[in-house]
């Protein structure tokens, strides 16, 4: 059996927006086994509708439509729907009822095009939207000896998803296991930092190959996302095979692989902080608060996150941070001294166990030849309570833009905590080419 | 005359990226006045390419493909597109040359597999990927008495940019050109903060109406962004459209237009600071550093950024900031004595012209009966330079999740600031609903 995805709307086909619910129904239906081999986007025109849904049902056992329920004259994915198969509009009373009820709800009045979201074709199977006005619809329709799946969804993302979990995907699956025996689709998602695709493929190239799973590759700057997929007779033996490759994968990578399925770098680093009942601040200068915004854009990061300080000018670092004008002007504020009197000074200023520090030239302007574009100067200094006491120091050249440049030392100044807590090297990224053009590892005194 | 895109990848059926290249190239297309009918995409299998290729060159004038031009297995476009269109492959000598120059550019050595990007379909031209190492080509293909043009494009979004911008749009529009006179199109993009969409849509009802221009709308949270299109015979009329949709826009919405094309709300802030010599700090509470993270990523901030503190804890706010303890503890951190203290507190630290603070209750957790979850206050202290000295401060109950909170507080301090600057009321957005739902603008004494 395969599916179909199709996604309606006249802002697609202008590029207006990025689709993404094409992704979000694909890796959900990769889960049920279902092959996904075609997706389709076509304007809110009739004719072009009709050709799309005809086609789809002709070569797909399942076809998930979205976009087009809304109350406007545009919105026309139900009409033309009812009309390709030969079927009426029927009012839904529940689904009047529920409209109604949202709008309540929200304390706004229902405007009388609103109606028009509870009609449906005959013979459809209503799904309920309990955060959105348009509910959606399931249609089994004949070609020929066969029949074929239509799923019918809103295109506001957070709607499809809780529509394809709750209503889509219980119903896509019983209808599959109606058909017999299924293979059992597990995937486990993987995060690392620190590594080039390249040598992370080529590093893992085996276990791509030795069948027991299938193994995806996603980089997401700055990270790269690992991806094993294993399909079996049984969940037992699925959830092994997916058990054995994450260990595999992680024995091999160590320290690179930091987190699993939804996990971010600051949630892993606030996560082994409130473990340890040890607290942070930040002192940032290139990264301008990017890595106090991460942080404390987990919840509950107050329990150990004390603060930041943002010295963009040499005042402020002087003032603030206590980082010593002598320094400033002899070595320059993109400099190992610098950053270590920094990290050192907003350990002192919050009296926490562990600070960071930022100083490096993002770009695209201010660098010369001796501190070209791209250098940054990262420390971390630790106290007593975190086991290894002192002040480590690096420095790196960036090749990216100004935007990378700030994530790529955020990325780094927040690994180090982690690996700081878990008893690892405080490595930089290794052949960062992928990343953006050879990172030099250079001048680093690392005098832990 | 239309157009259709097809892109082509497993990576894209199986939801694990979210592909961008449609909307990427789409939005060129409609600067040409083509019409985008269709985009579909497909697995890197043969049969299934060879498919939807037959399809579109059928139903579509000009056929753009991205995807599948690497130098894997699995990268089959160009062998099955020859294939498909009865053509040979042949060596390009020139591409050859211009892939072993890339690798040498780059430092590595030239895989034999990379030799296979060098073979091209008899009479094809080819387009030059001056960043990466697969280069491009268009082919003419008959289809009865018509002919097609098909246009193929590396999937790594910028060489494709590169490509589309620099060989695939000049073709399309000499192509074009041959055909007849066409439309001239132009388009602006409008950048609006504090209006919902739907009372946006309202108030531009009879200018979206008029036949004038096209107005397109599309929400990137918290902005809502206007795109008014306009088809004329000559570009002087084409353009003397746009301009009187972005006038009469203008004239009706007044300051809830921030900025056009690529600003962003922080470069229009830097702009108006850098003009007019003035200086800037932050003190964020519930931000954790996204305000001085937003103006920091600005290219040149320093010129106006003198730095920013993240008074995450108590303690923080009254040593960093000067907050008296008593305002703490009779107050609460959320409250207008603090927050307003936390701003002056900041300008007096810095000794800048301009200071904001936010201190909130960002969520999911920490609400009580009396400051429930959604609450933030917001304040803004300004010296004489400025024009008007003061402090002001106003609080909202913004009923989204986290980050939305967060980013929705960071663009209203960024808005106050220029509104400030321009002399328009400290307002904060109205009918937040469509940005998730009610914003109560509460309690604030707005003693400036």
């Amino acid at each position: 059996m395969n599916a179909e995805i199709i996604t309606i709307g006249d802002e697609l086909l202008r590029g207006e927006i990025v689709d993404s619910n094409k992704a979000r129904i694909a890796e959900r239906l990769l889960l049920h086994d279902l092959d996904c081999r075609h997706q389709v986007s076509v304007l809110d025109d009739p004719a072009d509708m009709r050709e799309v849904f005809l086609r789809a049902v002709e070569r797909s056992d399942f076809v998930l439509v979205s976009g087009g329920l809304g109350p406007t004259r545009d919105d026309l994915t139900t009409e033309v729907l009812a009309e390709t198969f030969g079927r009426k509009l029927e009012l839904h009373a529940d689904s009047l009822a529920a409209i109604e009820a949202f709008f309540a709800r929200v304390g706004r009045e229902m405007a009388e095009v609103n109606r028009k979201q509870a009609f449906f074709p005959t013979g459809a199977d209503v799904l309920p939207n309990p955060i959105g006005t348009a509910p959606g619809f399931a249609l089994e329709v004949d070609r020929g000896a066969r029949r074929a799946w239509l799923f019918v969804m809103p295109g506001v993302p957070r709607e499809l998803d809780r529509m394809m979990d709750e209503q889509v995907l219980p119903r896509i699956a019983a209808t599959l296991a109606r058909s017999g025996p299924r293979r059992v689709v597990r995937a486990a998602l993987l995060r690392t930092f620190g590594m080039g695709e390249s040598t992370l493929e080529a590093s893992l190239v085996d276990l791509a190959r030795d069948g027991e799973v299938e193994l995806g590759f996603r980089t997401t700057f700055p990270d790269n996302v690992l991806r094993p997929v294993a399909r079996a007779g049984t969940a037992a033996e699925a959830d092994a095979r997916i058990a054995r490759a994450v260990e595999a994968i992680r024995e091999r990578l160590g320290p690179i692989v930091y987190g699993t399925g939804s996990d971010t770098m600051e949630s892993v680093v606030g996560g082994l902080l409130r473990e340890r009942g040890l607290t942070i601040a930040t002192a940032e200068s290139c990264t301008g608060g990017l890595i106090a915004e991460r942080i404390t854009d987990v919840p509950g990061s107050s329990a150990y996150f004390l603060g930041g300080i943002v010295s963009y000018s040499n005042a402020a670092k002087a003032e603030l941070l206590g980082v010593s004008q002598a320094s400033l002007e002899r070595e320059g504020a993109v400099s190992e001294p610098v950053v270590r009197a920094m990290a050192e000074g907003a350990r002192a200023r919050f009296g926490c166990d562990l600070a960071v520090a930022t100083s490096g030239i993002s770009g695209p302007d201010g660098g010369t030849a001796e501190k070209p574009v791209g250098l940054v100067w990262i420390a971390l200094a630790a106290g007593d309570r975190t086991g290894r006491a002192g002040t480590h120091a690096d420095s790196f050249v960036f090749q990216v833009d100004r935007s990378r440049h700030r994530a790529l030392t955020a990325q780094v100044a927040l690994d180090w905590i982690r690996r700081h807590l878990l008893g690892f090297e405080l490595a930089g990224p290794t052949l960062m080419r992928r990343l953006g053009g050879g990172s030099t590892p250079g001048g680093g005194s690392g005098g832990r």
